[in-house]
């Protein structure tokens, strides 16, 4: 047997459960868990408004963003002991033509499973299986900070599209701004600040100082923006026009008002998921500025290999500092209380299962 | 002396004025207009709700759709006798870079004019003159229709824009949306039946049969929606979700109904420049829906020469009876009320100077 932590649909708060230890079916490589980190879909699916149990199902395994090394390659390409991140979406049925082309994440989501999140069980667990062309190999010495390389592919797929959406002209972004300060957030900054060559970056948060993220935010060298001071739709008149802007608030009226921060020709990429919400917006100022200045927002979700190999690759870019300043808190299974306490003192939450 | 259509600031009604015939200074060459089209624009600067007067005059020649003929090549590379297209964007000051690098229409509105709209006199004269770098030759045999290479032109960047914003990832748009059957709709239309793999065509109007519209979009073997009946927003239901969607209407809420006309991954590309109008939307839906399906929304303005070429070669691509079907009306000067009359028998309505 082994410890997992789930949800179950008689005790709908997180708790570690005993489940038996998996065995991989061919084309599966049995991987022992490191470490998997907490973010704020984990709340949601907790919270019941965001994905759901995997069907027949009554516990649902959480966990989307994880590091593990390989236990048993069972006949795949892998080796025992490789350092592995694993991707998040899975095929709803057999397969499907986004996932033989590797791109699941352009998959429709009725077509796509999410381990941890929708319809499949996570990797908050001493051992999971997977198949073995989900698993992305990562250098032993990111063992530690490889749970930051499910999100940071997030962003870097975010900024792919908002750069092709500005391919068919001359583009050269030099003022970012991140619309959110939570590890998403903080992920993406550093993104900008050392993988693009915008030179001027912002990030807004609603925080009092001292912070944790407003510490992270000046150490990157970007300069942090309270938006109960500065709200996103004055930061161009306030500090400078953006020519990119990444939402990872899942506020929806940021949505909108990116198209006010953006410099001519810029781009918004947008990847919260908020609930629904009505409001009025001046559509036709919107619409104009729109046109006028051949701006364009793009929608971004989830991440496809390549993305996975840009974070790794991202990550080792960023300051030595960088993944322990966000890596604030580390749990183990048995502390999944205090693990899934919010608290504004910590960035990234981490459990850690076992270690190399 | 020669004719002009202008508006004055003391007579605000499209009217014949005499100027003298204009001198090309160095780098400049004559002119001898043959056609000019009418469009929406032309209205708007009329009302004066859209561009303006130039810098120190009392009259404003518009008209900014033309085709004419080089009468004076002045020692430019061009040829006395070559048929040819202008461009409507030049320089607000001596250049810019954007003017430099041939990309006029990614420049801010600051940092242009535009002929027959904003601050620049337009075509609609028996003479113009022009820098050589901004007459696009064409074919002789175009001369009659060159008229429709600088709308086609608008048409194209938006298409070149949208495809951009879909090209980090594998997309074959199969069914298109144009919202609008005026002539730029009409054009996109054409366009996107005869130049792009999209095989399945709809275009939105709100006209009862028979219509000169109607048939147009019928003929091009387009699928005619009445918004009336059918509203964007429902458009995925009672037809299919849409790769790409192109607004040409100026509407502002088609620009949100955009957003869920959209199949996963499509792309809406926003042309009209409404006024200001505040409105309800339920943004966390949209905001959603843009994020979890990978859409975008692009705005586009104006064009450049490339798009000006592949605006040719999308009406030689065009069928035979198409830029005759669209181009309804053909008025000589002298009838330029008839012609600024708003008519819903008429499509395209050209001004006539010369022939070849």
């Amino acid at each position: 047997m082994m410890k997992a932590i789930a949800v179950e649909r008689d005790d709908p708060d997180p708790h570690v459960i005993e489940l038996p230890e998996p065995t991989p079916d061919e084309g599966k490589a049995l991987v022992r868990t490191l470490r998997v980190g907490i973010d704020g879909t984990d709340f949601e699916v907790i919270g019941g408004t965001h994905g759901g149990f995997p069907a027949g199902d009554d516990y649902h395994v959480l966990g989307h963003e994880a590091v593990g090394v390989v236990e048993d390659p069972n006949g795949t390409d892998l080796e025992a002991g490789q350092v592995v991140v694993p991707t998040v979406r899975r095929p709803s049925a057999e397969s499907n033509e986004y996932f033989e082309r590797g791109e699941p994440d352009m998959a429709p989501p009725e077509l796509c499973l999410e381990r941890g999140i929708d319809g499949a069980h996570g990797y908050m667990a001493e051992y999971v299986t997977s198949p073995a062309e989900y698993l992305v190999p990562i250098p032993d010495g990111f063992a530690d900070v490889g749970v930051l390389v499910e999100p940071m592919s997030n962003a870097e797929k975010a900024i792919d599209l908002a750069s092709a959406s500005r391919s068919s002209f001359e583009w050269e972004p030099k003022a970012g701004l991140v619309l959110g300060n939570g590890p998403l957030g903080l992920l993406t900054l550093a993104l900008l600040e050392n993988r693009t060559d915008v030179d001027r970056t912002y990030c807004l948060g609603r925080r009092d100082r001292p912070d944790p993220t407003i510490d992270v935010i000046e150490r990157l060298g970007a300069t942090y923006v309270d938006s109960r001071e500065t709200p996103v739709d004055e930061v161009a008149a306030a500090h400078e026009p953006m020519d990119v802007v990444v939402e990872a608030t899942g506020y929806a009226k940021h949505a909108f008002e990116t198209i006010d921060a953006l410099a001519p020709n810029g781009v918004g990429a947008l990847l919260g998921i908020p609930d629904d919400w009505s409001f009025e917006v001046d559509g036709g100022r919107l619409h104009s500025e729109f046109v006028l200045n051949n701006k364009a927002l793009v929608g971004s979700v989830n991440s496809h290999l390549e993305d996975f190999e840009s974070a790794k690759r991202t990550l080792e870019a960023a300051p030595d500092w960088f993944p322990e300043a966000v890596m604030t808190d580390v749990f183990s299974p048995e502390e999944v209380e205090a693990a899934f306490t919010r608290d504004k003192s910590r960035i990234k939450t981490v459990i850690e299962f076992d270690s190399l």
